[in-house]
This record gives structure tokens, C-alpha cells and sequence, in this order.
């Protein structure tokens, strides 16, 4: 391309300071150095982390910013020793990385890779401790590893997974961070049997996500647990077959899940966050076959109590980080369970926005509206 | 046979009062009824759950009482309905049971039946009430429906696990219950890949078991854990290749273990019942793969407690009851690694007595010197 090796002007959403609106700004982009691609980004999609960090309340504020890591594009050059991805390649950057070398990437059984693991702190490359973002000289900092909220970004190689060029970046794009994360809690780790009976506990884009994976496992009664009643006809959709709002309820969760299904859920899955979901979550499961996963990441202070015969009594609890998709592996596949229309990936995407308008995603998600906002980077 | 349908009278060790010597007594024994089945009992041995309730600290008294449920014998006459049994099978007595009817026995996943499992308080059977053992018409009762410290004994089928009748039942006797326990923990449960490291927490029968099943499954590394420095020589039979008593050190087992480990092992056992060896033994898995397997039993009023990232991380932690195996259909395959020279038992056999000195083996238990002391019914 005749991009390559040169530094790029484009259009990026830079995140001057905590809270205060993105602003559209032309950034200058500097090539792949070693084991690096840059990515032209068709279509990203604003998710909870985003706005977390963004808000940086307790968190390192790391500012100016670009955010955004739920994305697709097309590889516009590529750096010395990449040799998995050429121009032109059709892509997913994802947030965490596989580096396909460290004891993680090697083991079948994690995901959770050594060298390129989710780091919300650093802002900049790994090789060279810069930037690949300035104005002016000036650098602005990375997000994750992706930074999507940019018309080019800067990548490691192990954060990009190719997939199927076949597939519409406007709708896989979402594939790359939150959906593939509730999906792969029960597909790859709760792996409900088919005909049984699965609670998730939040019905955000993952707990949805969650629930599609009860569904295409097979399993017979989906209970979603939400507090906000809204959420429970869109959850239909997701397979849902049932609902609790904790608040129409004097007995706790747990009480009420195991009086529905005869002592206990088979599987559940936890997408909130909140350490009192998370003890229900693995005190609802069945004694003898039951099995909790844990998504939701928790306060830092949280801590997880129970009493150890609830575990004795065979039930098992696991934590999953990403749906347990090894990053570059597996997120193809996952593109193609929806190519194969086994995923149905159209209905987690509720609205849509040009870039110029990327702050309307945000004023989206603080009021709660929709699943997921595309931001389409060429409009 | 010509004792079948009638009273038979032979010899037991009562447990007169919670504490007191055993003493040997002529009981009567009376025919099984539906569902049940006489068995003369050959070998027995005495294993803790037996000490902790002839104690009776704290649980409910039920005296006059005739323990013993590590055992082996042979059927001597089954009751009305029993199809699986026959007078002349070899069988282990198990202190839980298998219906094969119940939601629990139907699922792949647990032998925890709902219909048999363990009852410590019951000392009756279950079809009418009545204890089948009296002496001179007063009843003396059950313990956990096996009561193996009796020439002859009555229990339901479900209880009753039919083996190879080559199998030598003055060893085989003692895979009726800790053996089992530990040995399934590791086997059927924390599942270790060949070359990887273990934990074992106590090295008890149960923990030696679990060692047992680690050197089994191939695992390169064994590391056990126990505060009685004595017991590591005698470890090294069952796998052990390194050693920890928590007393030698300043800093958590956990941190000790990650770094013997490179951040932790791939599997761990914990066979105390501590809750403190509990929760180490949970967070000194590794991330990304570890998985934790509870056996030992809790005090009641115990609390698990950990911080819910340790899960997040992509740790699992699990509990098992009898090594997951389900009594009728499995213990005979435990028998056949025996057969086969793959399971070592006779190593855990460390002393025999003949059934006249019986409370020798409560004394070496409680000096807590050796694994299994056999009782010999017929010296």
C-alpha cells in the first residue's frame, strides 16, 4: 500500500480528560515497528470498559486517550516478523492477546496470555514504551492494546485475530470483546448439557451473550435474574425462558431458583459484577452436578463467602476470563458460528451511529438504552 | 443357604457408650427383608468417620451401636426384590448407596443418592424402621447402614457393590471407603495431566490416595503438605516427591508453593477438613488452569473465604463426596486397577488384628500410627 511506512493523518476520537466528551481530532499515526500491524478500522462499538476507564473514577487516569476495542478492519501494513497477517486481511482486535509462546498460550486449558494479558494502565507499545498516536509531536495514549476509536490504529500482532473476509465487519465487530465473552462462559466453561437448566444473573450485552450460548447449547429453561424488569422481553429474544427480579422477592435468589427447579439450576452463569450476585450465582446450582461461572469482574475489596459444604456436596465454581476464546485460535470460529447462522449476532446490535457521533453511544449507554451501538468509521 | 430367612447369631463388637472399649457380644442378626441383603462380613477396617462418631463429640449419640463400614464379605442371603445379588457374591459394604432411580443416580455427574446417601444419625434401616441387630430383643443400631464390625451384617442392595471374586478381600477391603475417597479426588475429579504437579493437603489415608491417584495419573510432581513431619518418609510410597510442613515456614503455604512452582500447581487435594488448608489449597493453584478439589469435611460453622479474583483468574474449585464414585457401578473398576497392579493398596496396610483385639485399632488410630489396620472377623 502506499500508506505503508508512512505516519497516516486520520480522523480519531481522543478523550482529553475523565468524563468530558470525546472530540473528533486528526492524529497522526506512525507505522507498525516489529511484530506490529495497523489496522484501517471499518466499524467499533462502544462497551462498558470504555466508559469505565473513560470515567477513571478509582482508576489511573491515563489521558490524552484514544479509546475503543470492540472493532473490525483490514490490515493496512504490517510490521518486521509479522508473517500471520498481510494487508488487506480482515480483522478483530482484541483487547487481551495471545502471544502463542508463554506457558498460557501453550496450555489448551487458559487463555490468559503472560505477555499480551489486558492491561488497563499501560497507554503505550509494548516493544518501545511509545506511542504510536501524536498531535502535534505530542503523543495520545493507547487503550488495551486497540484503541478503536480511530479511523487507523496500532496494534500487536498477537491482540489481532484474522477472520473469514466474508464476514460484514459491521455486525461481527461486536465479536471482539463482550458478546464472545458471555458466549464463551457457558459454551466453553459452564457447558450446560442440552435439555437443562441454566440462571444468569445480568442481563447486559454479556449476560445476554450468556444466555445466547444457553440457547444454542440446547438448554431447555433459561432464567435471567435482573433487577431491572425492563431488560426481561428483549431477553426473550436471547433464549430466555423465564425471569426473576430479585425486588419481587422477601427470600434471597438462591431460595427462589432452587423452589423453581426441584434444589437447583444446573448451570450459572454471573455477568454483574456484584459480589452478592456472585454468592448467589454458586449457591443456586444443583448439589451434585451443579457448576457456577463467573464473568462479572468484581469490586477489588469484594470478597467471596460460603459455606465449604456447598461445595462438598459437589457443586463447582470457576471464573472464566474472555469466555476462555484464546484470542487469535478461536475467535475465527466464532465468526463462523455466526456465518453458519448457528450465532445470531444481529439482535445484539440495537443502534447505529457515525463516527461524528460517537458521543451519542456514550449518552446511550448511561441511559441504559439498547445493547450494543455501532460507530461506522467511514460515514 | 441353611441360615437364609432365619435369625442367625453370631458375633459383634457394641459400642455400648460414646468413648467406652468395643466389646464382643453374641447378637442375633436377623433375615434381610425386601430389598436387603445378609452379608457375611470377612475383613473390616477401621477408618476415622467410625472414631469420630463412637466419640460422639458434639454429634447426635445413637447407642448401643455396631460400627465398621470399610469391609469386605460375602453374600449370605438377599431379601425379597434383590436381582443384582446372590448368596456366594463378593461385595464391599459402602456407607453411602446407589438407588440407580433417583435424579442423582440418573445423572452422569453425581453419586450423591438421594435416596441412600450417607445418613450418620439413622441407625435403622430405612424400609421399616427397625434395626436388624438386637440382643436379647432390645435393639442394638446401625451406623451409616453398614455396621461391618459384625460376622454377619444387613444392608440395602443399593449399599452393596458386587466385585471380582478373585479380588483378595483382606486387601480389597480397604477401598470401601477412604481409599476411594482420595483416590477418586484425584482421578475423577482434579483429573491431572501426565507431568503435572499436585498438591496433597494431609497425609492421611485419604491424602495418600490422593497422592496415590496423582502418581497414577502420571503427574511428574507431587508435593505434600502436613504439619506431622513423620509422616513424609512413609509418603514417598504413594508418589510424594517433595514435602511442606506449613510450620517450617514464616510466609502462606500458597506463596511457598507458587514459588516452588513458577506460580502455582496444576492441580491441588485438600484431605484435612481444615478451613485454613481449605482456602490454600484453593489459592495455590495456578491461574488460567488450576483446579482445587475439596474432600475433607468441614466443622459446620466453617467459612470459605477468598477474594473473587482468584476465580476470575480463571481457577476452579470443586468438592467431591467418595471420590465421585458411584458405589454399585464403579467401585467394582477401583478393584480392577488393583487386579491390573495399577492401584497399590497394599501398602496402605500397615497393621492387622484379629477381630478379638479390635480396640488395638482404635488405640494405633488414635497414636495416629499407621495408615489401614485389617480386622480379621474369622481369627
Amino acid at each position: 500500500m502506499a500508506t505503508a511506512g508512512k505516519v497516516i493523518k486520520c480522523k480519531a476520537a481522543v478523550a482529553w480528560e475523565a468524563g468530558k466528551p470525546l472530540s473528533i481530532e486528526e492524529v497522526d499515526v506512525a507505522p507498525p515497528q516489529a511484530m506490529e500491524v495497523r489496522v484501517k478500522i471499518l466499524f467499533t462499538a462502544l462497551c462498558h470498559t470504555d466508559v469505565y476507564f473513560w470515567e477513571a473514577k478509582g482508576q489511573t487516569p491515563v489521558f490524552p486517550r484514544i479509546f475503543g476495542h470492540e472493532a473490525g478492519g483490514i490490515v493496512e501494513s504490517v510490521g518486521e516478523g509479522v508473517t500471520e497477517l498481510a494487508p488487506g486481511d480482515h480483522v478483530l482486535p482484541v483487547f487481551t492477546g495471545e502471544c502463542k509462546e508463554c506457558p498460557h498460550c501453550k496450555s489448551a486449558e487458559s487463555n490468559m496470555c503472560d505477555l499480551l494479558r489486558i492491561n488497563t494502565d499501560r497507554g503505550v507499545m509494548l516493544s518501545d514504551g511509545q506511542s504510536r498516536f501524536s498531535i502535534n509531536g505530542k503523543p495520545i495514549f493507547h487503550f488495551v492494546g486497540t484503541s478503536t476509536f480511530s479511523e487507523y490504529t496500532v496494534m500487536h500482532v498477537g491482540c489481532v485475530a484474522k477472520i473469514n473476509p466474508e464476514a460484514p465487519l459491521d455486525k461481527v465487530c461486536v465479536l471482539s470483546c463482550g458478546i464472545s465473552t458471555g458466549l464463551g462462559a457457558t459454551i466453553n466453561v459452564a457447558k450446560p448439557r442440552k435439555g437443562s437448566t441454566v440462571a444468569i444473573f445480568g442481563l447486559g450485552a454479556v449476560g445476554l451473550a450468556a444466555a445466547e450460548g444457553a440457547r444454542i447449547s440446547g438448554a431447555s429453561r433459561i432464567i435471567g435474574i435482573d433487577l431491572n424488569p425492563n431488560r426481561f422481553e428483549e431477553a426473550k429474544k436471547f433464549g430466555c425462558t423465564e425471569f426473576i427480579n430479585p425486588k419481587d422477592h422477601d427470600k434471597p435468589v438462591q431460595q427462589v431458583l432452587a423452589e423453581m427447579t426441584n434444589g437447583g439450576v444446573d448451570r450459572s452463569v454471573e455477568c454483574t459484577g456484584n459480589i452478592h450476585a456472585m454468592i448467589q450465582a454458586f449457591e443456586c446450582v444443583h448439589d451434585g452436578w451443579g457448576v457456577a461461572v463467573l464473568v462479572g469482574v468484581p469490586h477489588k475489596d469484594a470478597e467471596f463467602k460460603t459455606h465449604p459444604m456447598n461445595f462438598l456436596n459437589e457443586r463447582t465454581l470457576k471464573g472464566t476470563f474472555f469466555g476462555n476464546y484464546k484470542p487469535r485460535t478461536d475467535l475465527p470460529n466464532v465468526v463462523e458460528m455466526y456465518m453458519k447462522k448457528e450465532l445470531e449476532v444481529e439482535k445484539f446490535i440495537t443502534h447505529s451511529v457515525p463516527f461524528s457521533e460517537i458521543n451519542t453511544a456514550f449518552d446511550l449507554m448511561h441511559r441504559g438504552e439498547g445493547i450494543r451501538c455501532i460507530i461506522r468509521m467511514e460515514d
